[in-house]
């Protein structure tokens, strides 16, 4: 036969034995690694019930074509996943219930985000600046805690006021005479804009608009304005409009709103903070800064998405380098298989991944505890409103506080490393990376946004980092060595005053705020900033010489932003002179609370199989997040020579990197996040990724079809006549010699 | 009126009027600029005349359409933009031809790269790999160069073989019988992948394939191999499927092809380097690595693009940032006006874009001297094979060697700094940068691709990082002094053995390389490595203490890059394990190639106007991506201090951001990006922002649709019966007592 000569038949590649065998030298149970990940064996196992659950479900698992959709589909499968999710809000618990968004979120941000602007930012808001009849009324007799009849969207942010909440233009002028507000757009900047649901989902919309009553501005308050009718026809004065297309979450329809002369009962002002009477006299009782609680939860959540969406990509770039192989190492290259080497063999690949596998494992306890502590300081709020217990109520409103910058400096920097882990585990599976069946381009273009809305991450990083600065400036100036009620927050952040509270204005009532497991707070303290209490001691000293390992990283890490916040305290030209220097610090305050939780977790010792991975994977987290990536700093603050850098930088970062890349497989099976909700064409748990790939491909392309449908175009200027007979021939000789005659 | 009193009617913001100040406050004129950024004036007024042209295009101006369109309508208009583009390439000059294509790609990168590999990867492999008679045949006879008859893709990669490509497994077999090759798949692995144009355009394919002779294996040679005839169907024993959705450049027809024992004559293998006679002798002459010189000309022009959509984002950003205002400076509030304070006047704000700008301008000048180095290579090696100059034709080669090293750098890490840049100029711009319509989303997700083909970034920066250090170590050896000859790249990059060629074997024909300025090479040597030379120099000794001017920024990094180089070289674990160090020396000398160009053009002092700003930008370019990128490497290499670092940090960047900023709107019209082409609704020359941004989103989504074609499934749920009755009752009490009896 001819064709055994001339045609060749060999050996395909095998990637699903490189898996098997990364696999058999497990050295612990990714299943045992998984509880501690989730911080409690209970929250593990109802993630794993929910994962199942998602898994299966016809409406809410994911699939390739949901990288492939027009912004139309994508509005509608979104829509018809919301209809779904409202089955399930009626019937499980709140817990099981915001874990199940949690999880959904990490593969269908815009389902996430729909959801959550609705229940976490609308309902939210009725509850913390509402009365308990108004929370009553709009949330539980009309069933939007349930997603039924009334949808909310959150009209905040205007054309030109995002940041500057406390700026907004929209006005709501009370009118005596007929006992109402009208709300109204003053001009093209107070224009709501980028209000999730809007466009087309939206009945109500809580509405941030400056209270004018008798032409005094009273600032800022919250109004109840309904939208659309029970028709779903928008009301009279309404006008809406959808923003259009996106970098990515085109699954949410975000609009535009603009108020002409809109009138809503005196009633609908949310009212907890202020009221103003039938007559306009207008009371405004303290604590009005708590009416920002509600953007809080948020906060948390997207710290905690940043832990799920590395924790999805970097499981499947991990899978990726274990299947691929590319060129020969050196040391192999007189070895007889013809095996290339795996990219996970090469130290520039271990360079590139395992810090970010290290990371997602230290934000995964970080933002475990960030959950555990908001719920705690909420919960304990509740308790002491409900109790008219003033001591306590002054507790935790430092405690509220202080999660105003924890949350603050968690979001905004987890969500940038986040992003940045997104690139690089992308740019680390090649052209792989690039296809949309990877997933990860969809998810990038998701995810940008985070680093943007609720608090533009620069902003929220100068608030955190001046209140590490306000902390760090009481103890040295020793005004106060011990309380945590001078840090203080600035701008729309969080400036609590004491003052006594009653129930009436704090309004309590069972919160349904995302999931968190029902364990005491445990691990944290929650004056999370108490490891400057004794900043004056950090002030001299080097503390990274030749140990390096996770605990004395944490005090280094503690004496750098001692030194930081007190040379920028030096500054003379006030606080905006030094806001480079304020996002650092909370930069640094986001690896100090991530550490000192890793630190913890270790020094419980709980499972001895686990230790060992673990201690490898914090010292890897410290070296490379901490101690390379702000060398600079420990260098020229004395804490660290420039001689250890270069040998953390050659030696102690590729060991400790090959360390971790040994578990690398078990270390991300441990996310057990399954095939279906990773969504990855190169990333399933077999390994098998070039069948996988090209089976996806060829059911989503279907090669029958030989010619595009834009063929005849392509033909047509291929098979084109010739330029001169294109042009009539005018510009050759006959013509010239007619023309020149 | 009630409405007088009710409504308010405030005056809307005004952002065009602070785009008119910082213009009345130009301190040069931008023109004169663009002659300097663009390298002469008549480059520069080719590039004018070019705007004017594509500015007016019915078919290539681009619009805000570009920004919504499905996969199949961006297929059609990228093949309806290509057929517009085939009547200039039949017209215009290959000089104009390439630079319309260069501009073009900065707007419609998939217009840029479908065209790019035909006419500049498949046509240049025929003119680099296949004889004086070949590429007359396939190119000028059957007119491929003109975009008309043949379109070709270029079939290198496999879904197994990316950055290895001398591993490519498709096999083309001699079958001496019929005179011809016979080309096939042998699995999977060996797949095509990734062949832009592959999936509908292409009529052929350079396709690279192992020669086996005899059943010997010769390595990897280039074949034309027809894949569809006339009528545009595929050719028997070709199989061919698109690969389907991607992260971005959805208007490229990216395909996979398998190959059936297909069959082609053997004059159809391109042999300038490899000849099969008739009897099956394989004859292969020397300089056969001269065979990748056809991908350099793409690694020039992509660090050319990083130049330009650097200065397309950056314009936008800061544009944004002078329109818009967010909050109040602390030492403005009290101020009596109204206005809040521009972005672009905190300093925090300052110090994340205006870095941007001055690296751009930096690229702007490095870019375009290697394109000239580029095109002074290829002409003298031309020149000199044309000759018969045997010296000539060593020097050229050394030339070539060179300009490998440095069109790795400058690829890798432009294209890397480019996706930061994009990153970080879209979050400047908070949530307007999120909306489709400011340009980011689509740019980011077309770019990011750039970072992995073609050379995937890490792979170059370890080759072109290797270059550097084999130089350091000969002249710290003294094997060798001055000769750039020894200076050799690894793996794919060229490795060229010294030996006489003929005029035959480099088959020297008329390029139409991408176009350059026909100038003499000016400002470079073209031994671009010489700063090395005197490397034993630099092993002491601190440079960087007060003077941070760029003339000693670039002596500190010519030391730092000795010293780093030096220092890896003491490793004995070979070239793997000093991976993350040659990667970091392909970044320096990309910056050294950079700051040195920069240097040389203040020096020349050409326009007294000009002179001052320029040396503004330098400094800021030296200040942030030189010395505080790398602080950490030049504090502990010995060149720097910790304490200088902590005023370059505190002190000197801020005042040098500041500087920058004063000038940032002339230095950003320099670009002079018309709007059409900047295609972004917040970035218009006007500044007027507001009013632009709502036009275009009220032009692309009719508002008078009020409600979503989807709006019945949102109002099904909304709506949907109590749980209760939904479950039929069986759950309530009357049931329990029915089921229960």
């Amino acid at each position: 036969m001819v064709a055994a000569t001339f045609v060749s038949n060999l050996p395909a590649p095998e990637p699903a034995a490189s898996m098997a065998q990364e696999r058999a030298r497990a050295a612990f149970d990714p299943a045992e690694m998984h509880q501690i990940l989730e911080g409690t064996p209970e929250k593990a196992q109802q993630i794993l019930g929910l994962y199942q659950s998602l898994e299966r479900d016809p409406v809410l698992a994911p699939s390739f074509y949901d990288y492939e959709m027009s912004r139309d589909e994508n509005r509608l499968q979104t829509t018809r996943r919301i209809a779904r999710m409202a089955q399930y809000v009626e019937k499980e618990s709140p817990e099981d219930f915001w874990r199940r968004l949690g999880l959904v979120t990490a593969y269908d941000p815009s389902l996430g985000i729909r959801i959550a602007v609705n229940l976490g930012l609308f309902v939210n808001c009725i509850k913390g600046n509402g009365t308990a009849a108004q929370y009553k009324y709009w949330c539980v007799e009309k069933e939007a805690r349930h997603m039924k009849q009334v949808w909310g969207c959150f009209g905040m942010t205007e054309l030109a006021h995002g940041s500057n909440a406390a700026g907004v233009e929209t006005t709501a002028t009370f009118d005596e005479k007929t006992d109402e507000f009208v709300i109204n757009t003053p001009h093209i900047g107070a224009t709501k804009w980028w209000i999730g649901g809007a466009a087309h989902s939206a009945t109500h919309s809580s509405v941030y608009a400056r209270l004018i009553v008798n032409g005094k501005d009273y600032g800022v308050k919250t109004f109840v304005v309904p939208l659309r009718d029970s028709q779903h026809n928008l009301m009279p004065g309404v006008s809406i409009g959808d923003i259009g297309s996106k970098m990515g979450r085109e699954g949410v329809d975000n609009g535009w709103i603009q108020f002409s002369g809109v009138r809503i009962p005196r009633f609908f002002m949310l009212q907890k903070f202020c009221r103003v009477e039938r007559d306009g006299t207008v009371k405004m009782p303290p604590l009005e800064q708590l009416s920002y609680i509600s953007l809080l939860e948020g906060r948390v959540g997207m710290a905690a998405d940043s832990y799920r969406i590395c924790a999805r990509f970097i499981t499947i770039a991990v899978r990726y380098a274990v299947g691929r192989r590319q060129f020969k190492k050196e040391e192999k290259k007189k070895d007889s298989d013809n095996l290339e080497t795996q990219l996970l063999d090469y130290p520039l690949h271990q360079r590139r991944l395992m810090p970010y596998l290290a990371l997602t494992y230290a934000a995964a306890l970080g933002t475990d505890r960030l959950e555990r502590q908001h719920k705690f300081v909420v919960s304990s709020l509740e308790e002491a409103v409900n109790n008219d217990d003033q001591n306590g109520i002054k507790r935790s409103l430092g405690d509220t506080k202080a999660l105003f910058v924890d949350s603050a400096a968690l979001k905004s920097t987890l969500t940038w490393l986040a992003e940045r882990c997104l690139s690089e585990t992308r740019q680390a599976c090649g052209g792989s990376g690039y296809s949309a069946y990877s997933g990860f381009g969809q998810a990038y273009a998701d995810w940008a946004v985070q680093c943007t809305w609720e608090g533009d991450n620069s902003v929220l990083g100068m608030s955190a980092g001046r209140s590490v600065m306000k902390k760090v400036a009481d103890v040295l100036t020793k005004k106060s060595g011990i309380s945590h009620n001078k840090v203080s927050g600035q701008g729309k952040t969080l400036s609590i005053e004491n003052g006594n509270v009653s129930k009436h204005q704090l309004g309590v009532s069972k919160t349904n705020s995302r999931a968190v497991s029902s364990s005491s707070p445990g691990l944290f303290n929650s004056d999370t900033l108490s490891f400057l209490d004794n900043a004056s001691s950090y002030l001299t000293g080097s503390y990274l010489e030749s140990d390096f390992a996770p605990k004395t990283v944490l005090t280094a890490l503690e004496a750098l932003i001692v030194r930081v916040a007190a040379s920028a305290l030096e500054s003379k030209d006030g606080w905006d002179s030094v806001s480079y220097e304020r996002v650092l610090l909370s930069r640094l305050r986001c690896h100090q609370y991530l550490l000192h939780t890793l630190v913890q977790v270790l020094d419980r010792k709980k499972t001895p199989d686990l230790q060992e991975p673990l201690e490898k994977v914090a010292r890897l987290y410290a070296l490379t997040s901490i101690v390379e990536t702000y060398a600079r700093e420990f260098i020229a603050h004395g804490i660290m020579s420039g001689e250890a850098s270069l040998i953390v930088t050659s030696k102690l970062i590729p060991q400790s990197c090959l360390e971790v890349r040994q578990q690398a497989i078990p270390l991300t099976d441990s996310f057990q996040i399954p095939d279906t909700l990773l969504n990855s064409a190169i990333g399933t748990h077999d390994g098998n990724w070039y069948e996988n790939y090209f089976r996806v491909v060829k059911s989503h392309n279907d090669a029958r079809k030989t010619k595009a449908p834009y063929s005849h175009e392509l033909e047509g200027f291929l098979n084109r006549p010739n330029l001169d007979a294109r042009e009539r021939h005018e510009r050759g000789h006959e013509a010239q010699k007619k023309l020149s005659g």
